[in-house]
């Protein structure tokens, strides 16, 4: 269960399978089989057998699985069982959506601290956070322990910031900067290219009608 | 060219080959190899004219890409030679934080107008647009010819309000709101799970620690 690698595709699907498995927990939900799961989640039920196989399998073919338990279990392998130190660079209507959602702490993703370049928001604050510049922002890295970095800066400094991330012991990075980062194989990077998501809507749009008319 | 069906991972690519392009064209690059589009992008040259056969290819074997052909023939495979018309449904950090990005507009997506049920933000302006009550949406997405709606409201209220906006005409959303939206095969939905995201970061970071302790 531990070491093996697993397929991106099936890690993609992992926070997914917690957070329907989180619900059905909170509805009080004891069992419920792969198939029913593939009803309410709109997978088939062999990927869902499929996907847990990757992982030992988790359940008991015939009783189906235990909800709280594979809920659990799938927490404990996205790491959601421990906490993440996090920072935010940029601190414009982005990094301030991301600073004030609270559920991102729920599942132990704390944010520590928010930087930006520009002096008049230095001393502002958000939530408990006094956004600083952004020359604090290497030595804050080391000193507090910081896991995870949220990049919410133009394209034109994201890769001059990362690298200074990198330089400073950071281990992951989330980047909402319109830019792929070049980093050490050792940093993980997740990248939430906004426009990307858009123009695939679009397409997908723009193709439904095509084939209509 | 037009009405073949192609993969969602081939499409979801198109937009990184875009950005790519985008960049190249600026820079004054004329031609480009797969090879040298290669080593710039991260993606193998097979990758790349495997993706590009799904569309008739686009190049002459030799000689390369014509640099900006590529770009306008990609942009208009994703349809951004036609304008969009969206709307925001909340007004909270993360809908003025995409209402207030002005790259949308550049790639033809038109914010017209901002939704939000909290009375002390209507009448607020973002940008060039008035916050209004949700209870003027429906109208208003009739009214306007809108075609995708941004969905950045808690989970408990975007069902419903995608079962409105279904109802008067919407053609795609595109949902930031944490749950999967049950709506007929003809609208097309792309998610963005922020919270999915970071998790699939945390895990990628415990398990690179897994591998090397």
């Amino acid at each position: 269960m531990e070491n093996r690698e697993i397929s991106q595709a099936v890690i993609g699907r992992l926070p997914r399978y917690f957070r329907y498995l989180g619900e059905l927990k909170d509805e009080g939900v004891e069992r419920i089989s792969s198939q029913e799961l593939s009803d309410i989640m709109q997978v088939t039920a062999s990927q869902i057998r499929q996907d847990f196989n990757n992982f030992g399998g988790f359940g008991q073919q015939g009783y189906g699985y235990k909800v709280e338990y594979l809920y659990e279990e799938i927490g404990k392998i996205l790491g959601l069982d421990r906490t993440h130190n996090l920072i935010i660079i940029g601190a414009g209507n982005l990094g301030q959506a991301l600073a004030n959602y609270m559920n991102f702490e729920r599942r132990g993703f704390l944010f520590k601290g928010i930087f930006d370049k520009n002096p008049a928001l230095w001393g502002r604050k958000i939530r408990n956070m006094e956004i600083k510049p952004m020359e604090e922002m290497e030595a804050f890295v080391r000193e507090k322990g910081i896991d995870i970095a949220v990049l919410t800066i133009p394209k034109g400094s994201a890769v001059e910031v990362a690298e200074k991330l990198v330089a400073n012991g950071i281990r992951g990075i989330w980047n909402f900067a319109h830019v792929d980062l070049p980093v050490p194989d050792k940093i993980q990077v997740e990248n939430v290219h906004l426009s990307d998501s858009l123009m695939k809507l679009a397409y997908n749009i723009n193709q439904y009608e095509h084939r209509e008319h």
